[in-house]
């Protein structure tokens, strides 16, 4: 962003583009948001009334901050995004997102401004090294441990879209290449299998299942457990669901082990529910990674979690999109 | 390379820095080699005393093409490099390769003109990609495939080479996680472990212990057999060789899967002897990719043989990293 520019334009829409909820943002160079709307996602058969009631919405705030000629971009995250061709490509679990939908250009036409669309980990990525722990980072692997494990992978400074538009897909690698657990992708053993917020629940409910050790989580319904109950039990020091976060990190560490060999990164950057349990994760992460990455690489990487706020570094994420758009 | 530049000076030298010989030629734009020469890498107790015969030895080929004024820069392929600060570091089997050798500033200071230094799998990548199948290419990954398992990686049209020059050891991703091969690492399980030429002499030997099968294999020294053998073994149909390289192919397919997660590229490029067996081993490769890849990256990469020479190509992998210096 060249300061000149951004004294004229001060600043950019981030659009976070959930399953349930549209969350929008006008947010300055420091990753302040000055102004914040959002409307429901799915209340729209067609996109065209998507993208109309969303312009609406944006009006409001974009006349709080002085017009859209104070605005020098637009970026959204959203799910099955395509960076090259601005589209969202057989988005089935929206209303609206079937086949092919050309959501950047959309946006730009009713806006007058540049868009630009990524997937939410690669967003998350952007948002990190333009406003938080990753920036000056050239080298770096983001990893979003949500309901899914996303990534976002920063070589010389730019993200890898790779030929398509669709990399870093680190969520997928396979971890486990026989009696994998099957994944949501129609594969087994990957990742995500395993250090989801779904898959460390199922990691719960295995290791209660497989274990007579008592445990603060055996007086709730197995098939109810969530990770945050696993995160709030591991604080309390039960051991069964330290044993749970210690399993889960070892992967993790394990996988960013294997990752190191692709990209030699400064960091590891980790955002999502799982990573506020904190040292209780990010100690068996650190420790895995040390015990098997590649002698070249020990000691090089940094171990972090996102300085964003949880609640806005989606659309904060999104926002940074658009500062790089001309 | 800009035209008037290489008008000017059409020529880079490259030189294959290898545990036993070092090969030097003098390369044209097009990738033909104008002069080669060579002298042995062991020959010398201190670096000084190697560089100063290897320029004794390139002086006849410079001259040979019209001086150093012809030349634009020089690239060099060696173990252990690292591109970042043009040094060799603790290539202990080099005799003058103890320490940190400052081998690019060197070069550069006798010959008075710009050098870079990389591994041998990165030059490979940056030479298919200047004058080899990956031309035009912006997201490919090169697979060595030798003595051990090199690799090169290029997103947007430039080699990764990480936070710290090292970036692209895929050789040393973990395949096999219970009970795995030691590898030359150090760890256990690295995709080298299995298919490298040691890994695949290795795995001839044990399909040769745990089946009765017949084979040509077995006329041979189990100890002493390569993976040359169990190549030309194959080409006759030999039943157990078909079966070791559908192992290997198995294995660096799903491989491939994982690294398709990173970079989605539009191609591998395998080089080296075991792709001398050409479908015996590429269709094991690329079935196995199809049956793991993510289905968003299906049918979208490419899997290739390298097009350069055998012999020049590393000269020339080298010879590459030239032409963007200045």
């Amino acid at each position: 962003m060249s300061n000149s520019q951004t004294i004229l334009k001060p600043y950019v829409i981030g659009l976070d583009l959930g399953g349930t909820n549209s969350v929008f943002g006008i947010v300055d160079s420091r990753g302040d948001i000055k102004a914040t709307t959002a409307i429901k996602t799915q209340g729209f058969e067609h996109v065209e009334d998507y993208v109309a009631a969303s312009v609406e919405a944006l009006q409001i705030i974009i006349d709080q901050v002085g017009g859209i000629e104070k605005i020098k971009a637009m970026g959204i995250g959203a799910p099955n995004a395509n960076y090259y061709s601005g589209t969202i490509e057989q988005a089935t679990n929206i209303v609206w997102g079937k086949g092919i939908v050309p959501l950047a250009d959309m946006f730009s036409k009713a806006l007058g401004i540049p868009v630009a669309i990524t997937n939410d980990a690669n967003a998350a990525a952007i948002g990190e090294m333009t406003y938080g722990v990753a920036r000056g980072m050239k080298n770096f692997i983001m990893i979003t441990l949500g309901t899914g494990v996303g990534s976002g992978v920063v070589v010389n400074g730019q993200l890898v879209y790779g030929c398509d538009g669709f990399a870093g897909e680190l969520g997928h690698v396979t971890m486990v290449r026989e009696n994998g657990r099957s994944c949501g992708c129609g594969r087994t053993g990957c990742l995500e299998a395993y250090c989801s917020a779904t898959g460390v629940a199922r990691t719960a409910r295995e290791m209660l299942a497989n274990s007579e050790k008592p445990s603060l989580l055996r007086d709730l319904d197995p098939e109810a457990i969530t990770s945050l109950e696993v995160s709030i039990a591991a604080g309390k020091g039960d051991e069964l669901a330290n044993e749970i976060f210690r399993f889960t990190g070892k992967m993790l560490g394990e996988a960013c082990a294997d990752f190191a060999t692709f990209c030699s990164p400064e960091a590891f950057v980790f955002f999502g529910g799982l990573t506020k349990a904190g040292d209780l994760i990010m100690n068996p992460i650190r420790e895995a990674y040390d015990a098997h990455v590649l002698n070249i690489f020990k000691g090089k990487a940094q171990f972090l979690t996102s300085s964003l706020d949880g609640a806005s570094a989606a659309v904060l994420g999104a926002s940074a999109l658009g500062w790089d758009l001309r």
